[in-house]
């Protein structure tokens, strides 16, 4: 078991290892009191592990109530994010109580974004149960929902008051779940540490609790740094923002894993053709992410992929900030402007010959 | 002309004259930056000076749009609040861009709560043109909107980036509107300062930029020590749970102002029988409350005002804190369990014989 301590607005623990969801009651109890908790999960998750935490919560305490809401991506909405505020009401929740998410990303952002608002910020713990949630979503403060116009237009930075990561829940997920935390963990190999994205060549599963800590760290690190996103955060983004793009185009049929292991791969494509790094930082990116069965590329034009990015939160007036490699382990920023961004996408579309 | 400079988790100024609307451009330019300004306010309000406040920013160099929705308590709901982030999105508002509420509290609320959650937070001016808005909501972060479960449960604390009270907007207020301002000046009175309570003796219109700069600079100081309402921040929460509840069971006919000056004379009536201060300090605030016309007692009986009580957001678990005077100028916070808080309400609905 790893615990790892994050010093933000708020400080908080990060708790990894293996069967740890037995001790989420007493977790949640030190870091959270309280006299009511209000499990936030969607149907497949609660079905799995909504009894066993309910239980853990019950034996320290807590008067257990439980909101379930239909899984998938389509839930992350605004509409939802009422229901469970609203349902947050009913069960007069007060401000001192807590509000736990259990689940993958989804669940993360729309439970934080409800007790982020819910009179106006209620206790939250976060008991991620995808590796993608794992290492990126439930570290940070990020909360949002998706609106028509665009994701995650809706939200707001809100630390949680614990996170519970318990490895042995994310061996449950089906392959492809997993194969998106995958190009996360990847992308914290490439911004940050080289010796973790070397690592990534035995295979990521038989090293869970390892791995999970040594992204954690590093999204510490920046997080602490920038805690709103004012500048070294952005690294956070190396992929996202033309992943974002695809994800929109693809009405959210492809998943944000695939997306950012594409979007990784075009902005590589990119630093290349502008000298920005050299070729073999880029034949190691689309090595790795071979190995762990992630597109290199998309379908989509680069006139649509730039106008999708522009319609992305990460739009600064006149241009985009976009993070290219400059070897494995060092990423910078660089200022696209709006007139340039689709020649960019193109360079990082088309293969080399 | 006076500024006051609040330093809370973001450093502000509020601005507070006559006549400076039209310098409202050259405010936002400094204090907000960006392209874009969306002006959020109400048909009445956007009719009165929407016009001048788009051509002051219009010649600073801003790209001006203007969100209007129906004047009125019961536009202050979760579906105008997603209407004013979905508007924000299709004008493709980017994050250093700024939102400008001008209006009252209604407003202020509104357009600030939209601010802080669109793209997990904006730049925000507030421009109020109500007396009450000028001294309570556009100062200490506080945004939210109604649900039909109770009044301001959703929201979030979001600073303003500057704050600009032009003093000649606020004559044009119909009179029932500048007492519910009134009643919010007394209570700074009785919270925090003879001086301050003894001065309204000369009617408020007659010494607005004086009144107004000392009540903000009154709240500043508690915002400053409490910016989440951990403690002396419920100081300003004076006569106001008792308030709510008259607002609620009214189902909002009565107003903000009106209600909260009942529940100060309830409270005041009360805390002299449970010996907390004595007769002389009810005997002021009764004189002062119908000095501005302002009622001091409330038709609903105790256990139906206990009940409200309890559906607002400031139950702590088995109690309540409410805020009793020991004198004019000095208020304590006192824990009531939810078990006695009938019989305290009751003690201060029964007038002395």
């Amino acid at each position: 078991m790893k615990t790892i301590t994050v010093n933000v607005s708020k400080t908080y623990e990060i708790t990894i290892g293996a069967g740890i969801l037995n001790e989420a009651g007493a977790i949640v109890r030190k870091a959270a009191g309280g006299q009511s908790a209000a499990i936030v999960a969607d149907d497949n998750v609660s079905a799995l592990y909504g009894r066993r935490l309910a239980d853990s919560l019950a034996q320290n305490g807590y008067r257990v109530t439980q909101y379930v809401f239909p899984h998938g991506e389509s839930s992350k909405n605004a509409e939802t994010f009422l229901s469970i505020i609203n349902y947050l009401a009913e069960e007069k929740l007060s401000r001192k109580d807590v509000a736990v998410a259990l689940g993958g990303g989804v669940v993360g952002d729309l439970a934080g974004f409800a007790a982020a608002c819910y009179m106006r910020g209620i206790r939250f713990v976060q008991i991620p149960t995808t590796l993608l949630a794992a290492v990126d979503s439930s570290v940070g403060g990020k909360t949002a929902v998706n609106l028509a116009a665009g994701k995650n237009l809706a939200g707001a930075f809100y630390q949680p008051d614990a996170v519970i990561c318990d490895i042995s829940l994310l061996s449950t997920l089906p392959g492809e779940a997993f194969k998106d935390g995958c190009a996360e963990v990847i992308k914290y190999g490439v911004i940050a540490d080289r010796a973790l994205f070397e690592s990534l060549r035995t295979p990521v599963h038989t090293q869970l609790e390892d791995v999970i800590a040594r992204c954690v760290e590093i999204k510490r690190g920046i997080v602490t740094e920038d805690e709103f996103e004012g500048g070294a955060r952005k690294l956070l983004n190396f992929g996202h923002t033309v992943g974002h793009a695809i994800e929109l185009l693809s009405e959210y049929k492809i998943s944000h894993g695939q997306a950012v292991a594409a979007g990784m791969a075009i902005v590589t494509r990119a630093a290349v053709r502008m000298g920005m790094c050299e070729a073999d930082c880029l034949r190691d990116v689309l090595q790795m992410l071979r190995r762990y069965e992630l597109p290199e590329n998309t379908p989509y034009e680069a006139g649509r992929l730039a106008g999708a990015c522009l319609s992305d939160k990460k739009r600064e007036g006149d241009g985009l900030t976009m993070i290219f490699p400059v070897e494995i382990g060092k990423c910078v920023l660089k200022k696209i402007p709006v007139s340039e961004l689709e020649a960019v996408i193109r360079m990082g579309l088309e293969e080399f010959s």
